[in-house]
């Protein structure tokens, strides 16, 4: 009997979209990794009614344990401790080592906001210092305590875990959380899942529905695998869970997934194509350096995602107008008249512009068309070119049709980008000239070109997949 | 008596967060706009018990209306259809004219993959025009079809529509959806709600606690008013929704905001920061460019996300490496040498040089210290040194410490750059120097720059606000 946990995320600006909940979806993983199964996230806003029947449902469909994210803060829309407490029932009391901790905090935070009144802190201070009578209390990361809060004279139900709406300060007080006794109590018998992901570039969903009928033909059972597969900028991801007893289902589920799809699997350990990329550059030496007008810098910022970076990334060229592709990454204004900014041609002079002003062993240039205006017939909304090259000789060059608005496109054209940057790294080229000294910069042929870059080559198999409807 | 409505977000990658859900928000924001009161989302994972209970729940809360995003794809765990049939008491049957449908737009997908087998997309079609009986069928965008599903027999309930994952097939399904005549006899009677959003910047949210009080205590009538604050990427937005007869409640409360507020409130018509810089430089004919170091592009990316930046938005600079910031942008390497790359020197060097690169007449320069490594006691993570400087002369430099990790420093920074770049556009500069014919990139004194680059100076004060746990 597996031990079920309820996430309640609480703010009208939740609800209705200002914010991305970036809460719920962390504690369901710091859960998955604790056994516990997590069944339901409830977004509410700030209304009491709505909580409390939040609550109810969750305790009605059995969780030990529900954690609450938000409405710690001084504001009145702010009762989180307040209706938690009357849920469990708790009455609120002042908490004075609580309000004295606070009020440390505020007065560091004054400093910077000389002109403040003390009243006005010191009211935010004791509202944010009101818990439920005989909660456990952890400590503030910003200036709202947490809270552990069982239900009040014995009686049975789950625990509720009050933490502070801030991703940072929630994630800061989650192992103060999760390591006290009343929580490890809670999830006591918790099975210990495991799990693993494949990630997959270049095939459409529908190909991982015929793959999971093979397997079955195949009489592979899958019954007690539970496995997801979803879209995600571009790729796929299968995500499969199982009780220890099922490992040998899973091998013989994931040796089928390999032999039918040997090229386009390119992660099994949970590694991103960013981090693949990453390893690839610290192992090669290479530095990268990229040339980018629609994407117009998010390639850039992709890459230095990650800490480290600096490693391999001397820097990039964010070439919006035709005359920065110019004067900055050396592009021929002629190849611009002639062939149009969109282009095989420019992309790969962005490419080879981008190594040469930052000194880099790889360049990579992406030129397109993010929308929503500028698309045409020939050239509709969506359409990127993207070529990336080395200093060897070494060229990948494509375009791609992304479907989708302008983020979409902008974002889907850093996936693509990133894929090349692996295959490049990995050995692969158009020409096949990689590591052959054929010299820096040799512009290929026409002819060459067209049959690595048109529609009907391999450009064709590399857009992302489209959504299928998930 | 308001209409209720509730959305169900399916998906185990959702639920345990490997896919952000960009749908309940979005659906959110519709059903606001419909004066539909949107009271839950309820986010599950691709179990049917779980599902089930969510739309248990939903009727019992009293929707008049269901929203269900995800799990109409064509892999076996997608079983959305099913579902909501069962629930409203009707069983699945082929629909061939929705098969004939998604075979057209199969054979399309087809020519891109035309590795792929007939038969396996046969069967992933005919699996995703499987549809409950009586259900209006809306037709697909990507493969999968929409439904509007009503309780079977006459019996009373929701509405429950069904809409793919993939947010852009959501989106562009949902007008068809909401104008069809089961939708509007759902919704009928909604109340037009009011509601403004008011944006600061440069305060902690506390001090908006404060001003709650203070019109309670002017004698404000706030009751009629649904008031949320939160903070946002370094923001605080007020959000305030009203019925038609609150509108002089809502008056005397944003009286009281502007009054205490005169200088952080910039803006009061849901306009964002953003894009009153791209609405400043339209109307300016000023162009800007940026020079990045911790933040890798992203200010570029940021300005580049609104449609038609081009027209004030040549390109930018990554300059990650010291290299870069020396060759690109320009900097003396003797600024880097005595005051470090992070600095107020190096800065507004990167923004002058950002400027003389891209032939812009503003420039922006960010140098920081992003982490997790690289901190130092007198330059600790977060530690981020802004400068934007214009052609005449004007200039604003800013050292500010901005919490959280990488992702959050990095994000931050374009916020405060954008709030800079907002000020200059309006006139402001540390020296006053602006229109004054002072020449293009004159360096101020060490004497000046100490007073308006000091920790105690407006800098200190220029920090985006600590979350204080929401």
């Amino acid at each position: 009997m597996s031990v079920r946990a309820g996430v309640v995320v609480t703010g009208t600006e939740v609800l209705t979209g200002r914010v991305i909940d970036r809460n719920g979806p962390w504690v369901s993983e710091r859960l998955g990794e604790l056994g516990v199964d997590h069944a339901h996230t409830i977004v509410v806003g700030d209304r009491e009614e709505d909580m409390l029947a939040a609550l109810r449902f969750l305790v009605e469909e059995g969780m030990a344990l529900i954690v609450t994210t938000g409405g710690l803060g001084p504001t009145e829309d702010d009762r989180t401790a307040e209706i938690v407490g009357r849920f469990q029932g708790r009455e609120l009391v002042l908490d004075e080592p609580t309000e004295e901790r606070i009020w440390e905090i505020l007065s560091r935070l004054r400093s910077r906001w000389p002109e403040l009144e003390e009243a006005a802190l010191r009211e935010a201070n004791r509202k944010q210092a009101l818990v439920p009578r005989g909660a456990e209390i952890l400590a503030p990361v910003g200036t709202a305590p947490g809270l552990l809060v069982p239900p009040s004279g014995g009686a049975s139900g789950p625990l509720i875990v009050v933490l502070p709406g801030p991703p940072r300060e929630l994630r800061e007080m989650w192992s103060a959380a999760a390591s006290s006794a009343a929580f490890r109590a809670a999830v006591a018998g918790a099975v210990d899942y495991r799990s693993r992901m494949l990630r997959l570039y270049g095939i459409p969903e529908s190909e991982i529905a015929a793959t999971l009928r093979a397997a079955r033909l195949e009489g592979v059972d899958l019954e007690p695998l539970e496995i997801t597969t979803c879209l995600r900028r571009g790729e796929i991801e299968i995500v499969t869970r199982w009780e220890p007893g099922a490992d040998a289902a899973y091998a013989a589920f994931e040796g089928v997934v390999r032999s039918r799809h040997p090229d386009t699997l390119f992660s099994d350990d949970g590694r991103s194509v960013d981090q693949q990329v990453a390893d690839l550059l610290r192992a090669s030496g290479d530095a990268v350096a990229c040339a980018e007008s629609c994407t117009g810098g998010l390639l850039s910022a992709r890459i230095t995602e990650l800490d480290g970076a600096s490693a391999y990334f001397p820097g990039g060229l964010v070439t919006y107008a035709n005359e920065a592709k110019t004067e900055l990454a050396g592009v021929d204004p002629g190849l611009i008249e002639s062939f149009g900014a969109v282009s095989a041609e420019v992309a790969e002079a962005m490419a080879d512009g981008a190594r040469a002003a930052l000194g880099a062993s790889i360049g990579v240039g992406i030129t397109g068309i993010a929308g929503p205006g500028g698309g045409t017939e020939s050239k509709p909304v969506g359409t990127v070119w993207l070529s990336v090259s080395r200093s060897d000789g070494a060229r990948l060059t494509r375009r791609v049709l992304l479907p989708g608005g302008r983020a979409d496109v902008r974002d889907r054209s850093t996936t693509v980008a990133m894929h090349l940057l692996r295959r490049i790294l990995l050995g692969e080229s158009d020409s096949g000239a990689a590591g052959s000294g054929a010299g820096e910069g040799a512009p290929p042929s026409a002819e060459a070109a067209g049959e690595t870059r048109g529609a009907s080559g391999p450009a064709a198999t590399e857009g992302a997949p489209l959504g299928d409807g998930q």
